[in-house]
């Protein structure tokens, strides 16, 4: 597609739809123009021409002068159809949900495989950080040890408020929602869903190993209270919600779960709707990666350097999917946590490995120890909202 | 090239060149392989067999099928015309000397266009941090405001040691030596020209701005002393050396200089001989890298980020540079400094734009004021080794 110019077919007019287009019309060294964008609502007023605007997907997908289609909607399973749709028409297409590509990843990976067409999708994890191209290009799978960090521009943006402002949890919910960094349903950001299909997608592009969402682990921050922010306070912690991937011994595990960070961790500094990324290898030691984790300029100029790559015909080459020795997925891997709880039968204290502190208190229990993390997807009690999980570095 | 092996000929073989090596040896996903390496002096022992090695420059630049021209010397002239033939061969090259590039990119740039081949040289600025390719492939010029950091690992290295373990400046320096992060030539890091070289490189691909290395104001840490240090550790505070270039009312300014960085600046934490790199833009605000800035396989691993994005045709659009708006090179801007000297005389409080502050001592005098950056390229008293600066947040 070199020197041409690219036509655009846009599906969702929503905030990442919108940051695009400001985005595109800002970028003068961009040689891609909007030419059809597919909405669902043609009576909502439009902050652009009219004439841009259709509901018919086909005008898009069957548009022969459509060389890309950019696929920015809400609705996974409409998402799914018109990715494989644009794939199986022959059109290189970008994608930013999350998860319907987690949800989808070895149907998508096969698409494109079959149909020779670049399917990109950097938006869809940590935004403005070029997380999956560095994973694609700059590290083979036996050198790269761990992959993990702040995913999720919503739920950081509510700890940083509550630790450096003392805002209540809900008070914090409601200023990021305001702000536009919450999702439709904040669920998926508070419990971790969200970062979880992050995970999923960066697992494939760091270790070439396929896992379904529902085999990562995700316990997120909807059960903090006071107690937690004290504990953490008074050892000169934060909380971070963290999605971790780490290779070792032939296996990797993966999880979202709230982390207590110590002030010499890079992820301490994240703040607000910024995400973070250490990457562990063996060559460059650490590498770290800190971008606007949300926010519609900032997710569509992760669509538009995706758009911008399709003009030198770049696309994942998922060279670890093709090598011979992919990590086995497991959830066996122990690890210190800190579990907090009003009485004894909330809580199952026989399924910890080893307990090292215990505290107790009228009005609150606590336990220091190690588990399992297999304990941890099979536990009923960890539902229940007056039992909380911490990470201990 | 796709899919099929890439023979490489490599010039050096130093810590880089081994560096590389290792890397290539054990990356299992690259198709390329090392056909030749051209060495100074055959006598020298190697690690790796003989057969390898030639000290015949012709060996590699007249074998056709050697692909990719990898070159990692020291001396800049001969680096130069090593490169410069290479190009007109028509092969691609992968470089890692910063000094060499920095000196030569107009003629650089200009072989690269007329031979139609790329010449990618991410590992000379910042080793880990794919930092040129972000700037290639994120950024308009009218977009981005300005690229600072930490772009010099040894210099990184002995601050660290300083202000950490509160080691003497001499001590830390040999242990940076000892380590291998230092040059051959120490002067070149810790007076800032190595870090100078980066920002030049940096500069043209942010901007689209050629400038030569002499128009970029360079000081570096040499003249700290333990006032300074004190100066710093009592505002909470420590001394980074920091490569900065800020475009501002279609202007660019940039230079090194050291800075008193606050606890809240993420440049505060890049630690040892990583290097950061900070990035403001209009649609993703920030963005920040960190990644090791010397040392043998991070630098390798970037050379061979190059190797590999060759596999695909990648090369540098200079997409700034063909655009409109370049911005003009100045050095008219002004620094909130302090400036530390003995005695009145070894300094011209004249050339200051105003003064804030004022202190005296016997040992020891300083002032904070305000001063234009071309007031420091014309003075000569800051050449005095009693006379400090450092720039003020």
């Amino acid at each position: 597609m070199e020197k041409k110019i690219i036509n655009l077919g846009i599906f969702g007019f929503g905030v990442v739809g919108q940051g695009l287009y400001e985005v595109l019309n800002r970028t003068k060294g961009i040689n891609a123009r909007i030419k059809k964008i597919c909405i669902k609502d043609p009576n909502k007023t439009r902050p652009i021409d009219q004439s841009y605007f259709t509901t018919d997907p086909n005008d898009i997908l069957n548009d022969p002068t459509i060389d890309v289609v950019v696929e920015l909607i809400n609705d996974t399973q409409a998402a799914f159809e018109i990715v494989s749709t644009a794939l199986k028409n022959g059109k290189a297409v970008v994608s930013a949900s999350k998860r319907m590509i987690a949800e989808n990843l070895p149907a998508l990976y096969q698409l494109q495989v079959e149909n020779k067409v670049p399917f990109l999708y950097e938006a869809s994890s940590c935004a403005s950080i070029p997380i999956i191209r560095n994973l694609e290009e700059y590290y083979d799978n036996d050198l790269l040890n761990a992959v993990e960090g702040i995913c999720n521009g919503s739920t950081n943006y509510i700890l940083t408020k509550i630790f450096e402002e003392n805002l209540s949890f809900d008070v914090a919910l409601q200023q990021a929602q305001d702000k536009g960094f919450a999702e439709t349903d904040p669920t998926l950001d508070i419990e971790g869903y969200d970062p979880k299909f992050k995970v999923v997608i960066l697992l494939l592009h760091a270790f070439g190993t396929f896992v379904k969402p529902e085999q990562v682990y995700n316990f997120g921050i909807s059960h903090l209270n006071d107690f937690d922010i004290q504990f953490a306070k008074q050892r000169n912690c934060t909380i971070k919600l963290i999605g971790h991937i780490r290779r070792s011994n032939g296996n990797v595990h993966a999880f979202v779960l709230p982390h207590l960070v110590k002030e010499h961790n890079l992820l301490f500094d994240v703040y607000n709707e910024y995400n973070g990324i250490l990457l562990e290898s063996a060559f460059t030691d650490k590498q770290f990666f800190v971008g606007k984790g949300a926010g519609g300029t900032a997710t569509g100029s992760a669509v538009l350097s995706d758009i911008s790559a399709l003009l030198y015909n770049y696309r994942y080459e998922y060279k670890k999917i093709k090598q011979q020795n992919q990590p086995t997925f497991t959830n066996d891997v122990q690890l210190k946590v800190y579990v907090r709880y009003k009485s004894p039968e909330h809580v199952d204290l026989a399924s910890f490995y080893n307990i090292t502190e215990k505290y107790e208190s009228p009005e609150c229990r606590y336990v220091v120890g190690t588990i399992n993390l297999q304990k941890l997807v099979d536990s009923a009690w960890l539902q229940n909202k007056d039992v909380n999980l911490l990470v201990l570095e």
